[in-house]
């Protein structure tokens, strides 16, 4: 261990860890990025097959970025955006409004995913109870759901691993069992099916609606859950749904927006415009943290009167619509427009899936390998055949994230799910590269 | 109103805000800042006397932090803070550490003081949990407490305009009467009275301390509560209380850290230390969302041992630990150290202090005039006999707030409360000039 390490240790406490764990595998320091790549203070070169928990899409320490973020260094760092504003924060938004499905047209600006959901689940209650549906308090979300972890995010979230413990502290929400394409128990397939699945949530909100506010969803990729794929189709049926009992669709685009999936947002692929959508993450391109709820003017009508009502929406950060995040975010949506982003990342996806196949194809441990766009994963399964996963306690994904560190390539898996979810920015030879190390990682950890 | 105010109100919902407001008190669009100035796109200059929500410390656009970023801006821009980590981020925990007060030794990375709450409540309960205490899940906070906006931090908050139409949605939490030395009940002074009005959490810790994890609290200023003031003699009882009932003391030092108080930590005042504390705002000198929570040993202790036995705090946001705001925050410690702040600042609180009474000393509407630090608060009310208030519809500080403006400096109160929190470059002249524009509106408001 270097002094850096040490010194981490020391006094860090990670996110997302067990410290015991970085007894044998100690912090990786990272001095300077570059693309995709990551160097730290070594000189060891790292591809960053997981854009940095999903965020990075153009490389670190793009150049772009680095120009529009000194530009706006020398003007205003940062302003209180209560009565005040700027003009990076108006262009974002207006350009938001702008590329987001139709309906969206007002933009509530925070600092992180967490407080995005938290600022949604708020505003669909508080609409509901000013509109004379104050029966409406309660939220949907589907099984395997992540949405944050704030308190308010944790509770319309479903994976235990994140929630359990903090049970008592939980607001209390439904769950509507959601799709599960992988076991698909109508033993349908992903790509013709008719999400027979939805009839879960049909009659959950056939029963409850009336005390529903909204449902909350990951459009079409439940991304902590595993990179568990499902289709358009389910987004098309739960839109008629919400309409039909007057239900906020509040679409967590967090994870999948800007790209991700092919698409600029992932409610594309299914044609619905949400009444909600969060955004966060690839935002600002991997730079700084920044969330936005955007959302109908229904919604913001329902807000908008006499100050002396009480019915304004009284929620903030103090750095809401910091500058320099707005900055960077309109840099970022300056790159997808001048350099053809979207267009290009059909390329590489189809690379990704190609290499990907050529490589896993046969592979004894190899349940399935899914994607939508840029997001591809592998989950690891004990037995093909029934689609047994292995025992958690073994941490396979785990096992091979370490090796394949030590290869030069960040994998980081959610459980046994291997994923490559890379920055746009990477080319046929570090795909490659990313590709044949995660394959190498795999067949060292089972001695293939 | 111009084309930038046009497109805000088209897309833009502020944070904060009854929208309906910005009919006739548009947007102000700022472009730039110098020191404590902001100027405007049409050339207007706004001194910022509330440091941009509690921010600002040394001025906008500062030359120092400005250059720093851009050093950082070249290496690396952000990576993810599981199992990776960059020195600024191991630089600022370790000077953190050394800083605080003793026996906080470990430093947990968020991205806003909503978001370190909710850690905080996290990790206290959690702690309690694992360690044999099942029975604790419970929080405590005292009347007019402000600790954030996301579901889990509103339910310790105890401002009904923020939280009371969101009751069904928050956490059960107890509230014990807190200070209030204004009007204090037993008619004693803030400067010599023994905080008698402690036997309240005395009380309810005696009945219920077998069910509270933790109490949280802004240490000395209730920020949001309209600046409210009371005696570090509270926070060394609250301390013996919560070492009595194995009870967390978590200091809320988001709003009055970094120099606020006249010392780097509110809790110094009372040489006690907290078991958890939470910082943010002033830690980036006003230029970036960053957050942390710092705990300790024993705290860290309790989650530290094999994966598998699941007691990891799983906690993370996407930008935790963002290198770019650890880099303005280091650039801020240097700054706290080597242009002699806080010394510096007792020159500057006096001044305030001084001015304010010069010009405020037996106005007819200044129930009192209170301060500690760099946070002064003028409190009018409408009998100064009885301190009764004006009746809230009347708006009265909002309406000096729109007067203030339009003569160049942004006041923003909190209800009737009108308080100076500049940055800390303000020199003589702002101060004059900002105590000068106070009396003005005050009096122009009241048409004396």
């Amino acid at each position: 261990m270097n002094e850096l390490q040490k010194k981490d240790l020391q006094y860090i406490w990670h996110p997302c860890s067990q410290m015991k764990d970085y007894e044998d595998f100690p912090p990786i320091v990272i001095e300077r990025g570059k693309g995709p790549y990551l160097i730290d203070v070594e000189g060891n070169s790292y591809l960053d097959a997981v854009s940095s928990w999903w965020v990075n899409l153009f490389g670190h320490s793009n150049e772009r970025i680095n120009q529009a973020l000194k530009r706006q260094l020398e003007k205003l760092e940062h302003v209180i955006f209560a009565n005040f504003s700027h003009e990076p924060a108006i262009e974002l938004a207006e350009r938001i409004v702008q590329i987001t499905p139709p309906g969206l047209n007002k933009v509530f600006f925070a600092d992180n995913g967490s407080s995005a959901v938290e600022a949604a689940l708020k505003l669909s209650f508080q609409y509901h109870q000013q509109t004379g549906n104050a029966k409406k308090t309660k939220f949907v979300a589907i099984t395997d759901a992540y949405h944050g972890e704030t308190l308010g995010s944790l509770s319309v979230g479903d994976i235990d691993l994140y929630s359990k413990i903090y049970k008592p502290l939980l607001l209390q929400t439904y769950k509507a069992k959601g799709p599960d394409c992988y076991r698909c128990p109508y033993g349908n397939e992903r790509d013709t099916c008719s999400a027979e699945c939805f009839e879960h949530m049909e009659k959950l909100a056939g029963k409850k609606h009336e005390e529903i506010c909204g449902v909350i969803i990951e459009p079409l990729i439940q991304c902590a859950a595993g990179m568990k794929i499902y289709p358009p189709v389910y987004l098309k049926k739960l839109r008629k749904l919400c309409d039909k009992y007057d239900i906020h669709f509040i679409a967590d685009e967090i994870a999948v927006g800007f790209g991700r999936t092919g698409k600029m947002f992932a409610c594309e692929h299914a044609g619905v415009s949400p009444d909600i959508m969060c955004l966060s993450k690839g935002i600002t391109a991997g730079y700084l943290p920044l969330s936005l709820v955007v959302v109908t003017d229904e919604i913001y009508d329902a807000f908008y009167c006499e100050y002396t009502e009480l019915k304004a929406f009284l929620h903030s950060h103090s750095y809401t619509g910091n500058p320099l995040a707005c900055a960077a975010a309109c840099e970022t949506l300056n790159i997808f427009e001048e350099e053809n982003v979207l267009e290009k990342n059909k390329e590489k996806s189809k690379l990704i899936s190609d290499i990907v196949r050529d490589a896993f194809d046969d592979h004894p441990y190899v349940g399935e390998f899914r994607q939508l766009g840029m997001v591809g994963a592998l989950e690891l399964v004990e037995d093909k055949e029934t689609g047994k996963g292995f025992d958690w306690k073994k941490r396979v994904g785990y096992q091979i994230y370490k090796i394949a560190v030590k290869k030069g390539v960040l994998l980081r898996p959610l459980g046994n799910v291997i994923y490559f979810m890379p920055p746009y920015v990477v080319e046929e030879k570090d795909i490659r590269f990313m590709v044949k190390i995660a394959c190498q990682s795999i067949n060292e950890y089972f001695g293939l």
